[in-house]
């Protein structure tokens, strides 16, 4: 099938569209292409990480996150990153499977991606997806990601709100992720609140918070059961605040143009390295230059600054 | 003092025209006229890297086979990096200190690295130094890496012969470090091999060497007592059977020039991301292009693509 033609059928709302441009993107260079096609249907959609350590529940939570949206007749997708395979582990699968029921709903899109195996990475296979839903209709897009290290970051920094989800008793847990990650943060969520070490764990949040760099606004900590289903209307409300916040501060178009703005840098430096590149394989003969400077005929410096001149206007 | 002077002094073997270059490609942009000046004057030197986990006596080792090469009435140089500061820790400083005895001999040069804080990355840094001294007439020169991370493996790809140095009863460490480090072992060095479970090592050596791939010369492993100068003579020996190999397999060469294009392509590429941003930076209203994005008028891959067509002949 032509690509026009999918994202026509896309843009009438087609789950199996969504579905096969989704793997285009991952697989192949099409990208490009289809990015330029939907660029004009974009923006609808609102964006929510939700990002934890392993174990915290962070499948079941995005799972009642989704059906209290589908009450309010929302048009859901859920992206969920995984370490590896969308195969790889029995929790990830079990969970993934447990989400899996929502996909018989009309109005919830599921995809699992892997984290690794991307052409140009996750961060941009994942920002490709969510334009794919965002243009498929999604009021609302979740990334979930399996863990808290340097892939999720950057992740999180396609989505307007992140959710960073812990549990009691993870105080040490705590300590290991703050760098870098308790930062990301626009609201906390304590999941199994009804287990030992809630207080604790609020508090730990708290003097993280006050150590950190002072800020217009604290990020909230939201109290949830997720599998009994309770907090979730309340912790809707608290991303529903967040999204307010933005917007009454001038933050929710900013913060946007400057994902942006990476976006495009990132795009640039890859195509820019990809195409000098192809011109001096072209051009020159790189072998008998590496030779000419271990023969002292040139030196290192001379030989880059002449081949840039070549390739820079 | 102008450059020109302080290299006609390094040539000459000036100890402190050597020390103030360094200094100057540390922490100046002046590297790119200092490496064409001595370019003609490179590729004398052995270059020897040390590297393995904290407290395996590395220092003490290089201290030693110093001492051996001065014997030899061989001009050996020390570049130690250290993983923040060169006054960051008890223990390395210690080490540094015993280390700086050697520095009252003419014949030897020893430097501290700081692992980060430099411009173009540690590896860039140590490859600069490894030049200087190179033209400083240096017969020998070691570099002597703290801890086997990522920025270690960078290091050693400046050198041609590569010691990891392990010690009895760190069976588990090299099941830990053995991904992407065991390979770049030229000769293992078992130091304080009076130490109950000296055989362990080794056959844990062998067996990590026969589970990975089949190579033409296996990385032989020497056992040594540094601090007691036991086995430093032998070990020298390994070195230069190294050398041997190198050369009369056709490697010495190769390896060097597969050296230089890494180091080639590493430059082109820092200077072609450096021109094209300040091409576009000069020309080009960014923030207006982002908007025009965000408002739809145009998408990403046009905008990318119309720049990099501006910069790019």
């Amino acid at each position: 099938m032509i690509i026009e033609e999918l994202v026509e059928r896309l843009l009438k709302g087609e789950t199996i569209a969504a579905a096969r441009l989704i793997s285009l993107v991952e697989n192949t260079d099409e990208n490009e292409k289809i990015i330029k096609l939907i660029s004009p249907y974009l923006g609808n959609a609102y964006i929510i990480g939700i990002t934890g350590a392993p174990g915290v529940g962070k499948s079941t939570l995005t799972d009642k996150l989704v059906r209290e949206l589908r009450q309010e007749n929302k048009k859901v997708g859920v992206i969920a990153v995984d370490p590896t395979s969308p195969f790889s582990g029995g929790a990830i699968l079990g969970d993934r499977i447990r989400l899996q029921k929502l996909a018989t709903d009309e109005g919830v899109f599921i995809r699992s991606m892997a984290s690794r195996g991307h052409l140009g990475g996750i961060s941009s296979a994942t920002s490709d997806a969510i334009k794919i839903l965002d243009a498929y209709g999604c009021d609302y897009i979740f990334i979930e990601t399996v863990g808290v290290g340097q892939s999720e970051i950057e992740v999180v920094k396609n989505v307007d709100t992140t959710l960073l989800v812990l549990i009691p008793g993870m105080g040490d847990e705590i300590q290991a992720i703050k760098a870098g990650v308790m930062e990301i943060a626009d609201i906390f969520v304590v999941n199994k609140a009804d287990k030992d070490g809630v207080e604790r764990i609020m508090l730990e949040i708290e003097m993280l918070q006050n150590l950190g760099e002072r800020k217009e606004r604290m990020a909230p900590i939201s109290k949830v059961i997720a599998k009994d289903n309770i907090g979730i209307e309340k912790l809707l409300q608290e991303i529903q605040n967040h999204k307010k916040y933005l917007l009454e501060n001038d933050l929710f178009d900013t913060n946007r143009k400057k994902r942006l703005e990476l976006e495009m840098k990132q795009i640039a430096h890859d195509k820019l390295l990809q195409k000098a590149s192809s011109i001096l394989q072209e051009n020159y003969d790189l072998k008998q230059l590496i030779d000419d400077v271990y023969d002292k005929k040139t030196d290192v410096y001379s030989v880059v600054n002449n081949l840039i001149d070549k390739v820079v206007k």
